[in-house]
């Protein structure tokens, strides 16, 4: 029926709903001997955690997260816990499961959500808050990136919102740091400024907007990638189509390539010091489905968050035609939240295809 | 090092480089019991074969495809060769293999091309045509498509070149009959006259293009799909995105969406005879990773064809700077024979998940 | 490194070391709609829980149950818990981590266990009570177990021991009601009494003995398996030669088939009211890796528990020469606990292909 | 419905029927740079092949065998082939596909064969010589192994038929230099004698006989195995058992081992210069599921050829009883040829082990 597990030498499985009673993953494969500490884990884990802003969601959540197995220390390890090699299985508890009325999505299927899909594919779901459906599910994804992050030293993973709704940022601006400085993930300090007043209307609209989120690895040697149905981009694809509410992903130059020229578009090369030096990333760091050694460059579009409080159009699980208005704690732009997501999934990817790269084999 | 499966239940093992003694596939998991012959595999393979206008490569290949095994017919099937549950191998032999002077690609990396990414991964590669990277592998996915497409009973998929290069067609005029009608197959008669032009110039420019397409399916059930790592927008991101060249895949209204508020984007829902009818289909048929009942509608950007006439500065095995020219029978918009090998993702994608939903199973 | 999921549609994968925090597993492909309680999975657990009887190991652990994810119920399933398709996320917490002196085990290799052959793999492990390497690893698939006969409606499977030492049991005397009068899962009365007696002895020699345990699945529907590498008899060899301390594994006849003339093997079949009807079950319910509909007979044997308190000769991480007495609480015949973990894994194996059978798929 | 895949890292899809067109296999994961000529696979085949003494089927087919894909040279390769690292398509055509009349085996099922089970799963089936289920496949297997064995340097893997009928070898005479000299595979050289006349009276009766192999690897390092449920012997369990007609499998002491004691069966240690030097191998070369650096052996049991001229009780199609003859060139002792099976079967197993632990992976 469903298929929770993502990554083929690096695997994550995840579990857990919306409501439930916790959610987390196993992450199996997990080379032994590297350094592991909850509070590694729980960094990530708080740069997605809801609440932070007036821009996502006012649920609160600590998302406080366990490691139930697959480390271990003792004063061989310097006290230091180390990871075994076997799986190592986290556990976030649901703490705010907040006693509500969900009786109004319970029969009528909400415009854009998986309401009706999963009902047609399950014939039950768990409606409270989503279920499985939930974007609450990344906090998984965001725990095992963490741990995806140590397998593959050298290896800078970094994401920013580069468009919210119309408004793209100036490249010209693009500043790493400025990521860290505004509640969008945003590395341009002008654009931030004005998604500020943006989100403001959008919200106080009870309505929601779109992203684009772009997603960069820099220190990645080349040769990563399985030809042919686990080249790089194609996992990179998968992995960020996973996300919830996105809805394209594009590599390098992406859509704007289909309106280059040959000339235009195949990166040159001089010789380096260590192997080729490009004179261009229109590829965006990947040739054939293997990388080039030039940094990975992903981008993705998020929808705008379907639960919005004007009132829409739907029919309930009778067949019945209503109206449907999505009350709660949302977040305006979902984009925003997708941001260390999208860093998480890229390290799984990459977790996954360095250790292939690294031990030369299938 | 290579993973060349495709598929969880329908399974697609590819093999054979572009200048070997044969490619082909293996399909595991296709039910019994279906009528399958030569005829309907090569009537596939036919739409994709090079050399049928001035626009694709000249090499001139037959492609005629053998069952090896997996079929069976007697009286009591009335001569007619069905499935029988056992693994289907399909053999293309290589006729084509032009005894040409290849040196100047087994020294130099093309720019664009996956030689030095193979190279640096494998250590040695096939430079005859590209070897395993070329496009020629799409024939075995085209053929194990014709296979998808008798599993898939009801489910009409088309697919569509909707740009070339700058030029998007107008979806007012978007007839499914032009396709078989152009060299491009292109839905928009005008367009298509467009880019004859265009293409002759590109070509007469020893230069390439880009292109979107544009595949459709129309037919598949509410529910397909494996959340959350087997989506059915996941996996057809990862199918389109492993065809070579493709640089970007979108579902739906894909990146326009990023634009969208709420209200716009979250198609609304009526009662219908048959369970919601759906008012718009921003979703691309896809919510949740489950599909709707709706189209599914994909587009993917093909990066222009990197082998061109244009001398390119790159560098040598040994590491020296080099010039390169790529001669030879070249696409000159490799995009154009993407369109059936489109078509044979989406079939490979929906059997898969096909399968799945009729059997409610993981 | 590690490979800790087991199932292609019915797919479980366990976590947890012996004196780690918890262990548990996720359940992954189960179908939507089945009642599920944690009293039925508990009740489970209790046949394999330590502590028992003075014939197993006296750790006390309650071995208590929660399930985190995966089930849902409202007043429209009136009440009941049911799945949704979703992954099930169980975990048991270690209660009794009794804190002990282990550096005997951590700086010593206890001969016949794992300890040699995980540090030759991970460089690293947790030495207490053997880590993951420990047999309580089991109770996870005992748990994932009491959710695969729930898929598997009409098929009843049950284990048996019969053989302990060099005292097989007489199998006239055969009765499925006499394996839960004793603590042995004995089906025969006599030998139990045997046991008891000849058990006593094993244990307060401070040794321990082996055993052969025997489970048998009825109701099966033929058909079920899926050739040629996912055999029913395969992967039921693959599950009991993964259960601790299993060396060999036989369906029907096993090993004394390599004495049998072709006319004395293959079961001959008459017309039956409902298919054929065997005259015989040498092949213990499999031909060509199918079921028949015949009872499945699959034999394991289970070597003798390798922590005994006779001094063994050893060596130390460090090389040196070295005697070893594994002292606690073990249990004198690891065979006696294993008859639940074999139903258990008899039934994931059955669930696994049920799924695909009933869905006609790969 | 089918899975035809066998491997994790070096994997390995067969395809093909007794009497189809071709068989044979894609091995994908194979590393690349390994010289690799046809000569190498078909000695191997050869020693498999029917028809080389009067104890095989006579049925005669060359089993030629040809490289489709995934190997390549040039003068940098000394004019070598080389793997790539992509897919290695090896194919057999049948061509002693002797037109004869099928009609009995068409319409009846052949006690002891799969004919009942594929019909009871598929509701067709390609019944020539007995399609897909038939022992022609190993062919497939022993291509494949021949490729794995270059994957795995420094280890020997040898096989041999130990035990005919109810006749065992005297290991106190076993040498592995007599396998190649006498028709059964045997290591003892009286034994094989004695076989020579056994097996005559047993052939001249129309009737057939079991028997037991045992397969040894030597040089294999400690720490190869994927626990817990890629554990090398449940990985050799499911390879053994995937055999036609094997119907039991066991490691070192195996079955033997339920009646030893602990003291006995734990292979104590010394200090070696190389880790620890075992005392005794009662473990078979695996604890814990991996690799101890001794001796890996394992056994398994092969059933009678299930075709014999003594007339057996059966039923048809359609449900009526009758009575059916295999006539036909068949094996009387089917194990025989498996020995060559069980070595490639083995060096399958290894070498995706092998791989797995080289790269220290997943």
């Amino acid at each position: 029926m469903s298929h929770n597990t993502f990554g083929h030498l690096f695997r994550v499985t995840t579990f857990g709903e919306s409501h439930g009673v916790a959610l987390g993953c196993v992450v199996d494969g997990c080379p032994p001997g590297l350094p592991l500490t909850v509070a590694e884990i729980q960094a990530e884990l708080d740069r997605r955690k809801p609440g932070q802003s007036r821009f996502t969601t006012q649920r609160r959540e600590p998302d406080a997260v366990k490691i139930l197995s697959g480390v271990f220390g003792d004063d061989r390890t310097e006290g230091r816990q180390l990871t075994t090699g076997t799986p190592i299985a986290l556990v976030i508890e649901n703490t705010d499961q907040r006693s509500k009325d969900y009786s109004e999505i319970r029969d009528s299927y909400r415009p854009g959500h998986a309401d009706f899909t999963y009902e047609a594919k399950y014939g039950i779901r768990d409606y409270r808050g989503g279920g499985r459906s939930s974007a609450r599910e990344t906090a998984a994804r965001v725990a095992a990136g963490a741990i995806a992050r140590k397998v593959i030293p050298g290896i800078t993973i970094r994401a920013a919102l580069v468009q919210m709704g119309p408004h793209a940022i100036d490249r010209a601006r693009w500043d790493w740091e400025e990521v860290a400085r505004n509640p969008f993930f945003c590395p341009d300090p002008e654009a931030a400024k004005l998604y500020e007043t943006y989100l403001d209307g959008i919200r106080r609209d009870g309505s929601s907007i779109g992203a684009v989120i772009e997603v960069v690895a820099e220190g990645v040697p080349p040769g990563l990638g399985a030809p042919l149905y686990g080249k790089l981009d194609a996992d990179l694809a998968a992995a960020m189509m996973s996300i919830n509410a996105v809805k394209g992903v594009e590599i390098g130059d992406g859509f704007a390539s289909a309106a280059l020229r040959g000339e235009d578009n195949a990166d040159e090369m001089r010789a380096g010091n260590d192997g080729p030096a490009f004179l261009a990333n229109h590829a965006g760091g990947i040739l054939g489905g293997l990388s080039t050694g030039q940094p990975i460059v992903c981008r993705f579009a998020v929808k705008p968050t379907s639960s919005i409080l004007t009132p829409r159009r739907t029919v309930t699980r009778e067949g019945r035609d209503a109206e449907i208005v999505t009350k709660g704690r949302h977040d305006p732009c979902v984009g925003i939240r997708a941001v260390p997501v999208a860093e998480a999934m890229m390290a799984c990817v990459l977790a996954d295809h360095y250790l292939r790269h690294r031990g030369q084999v299938g």
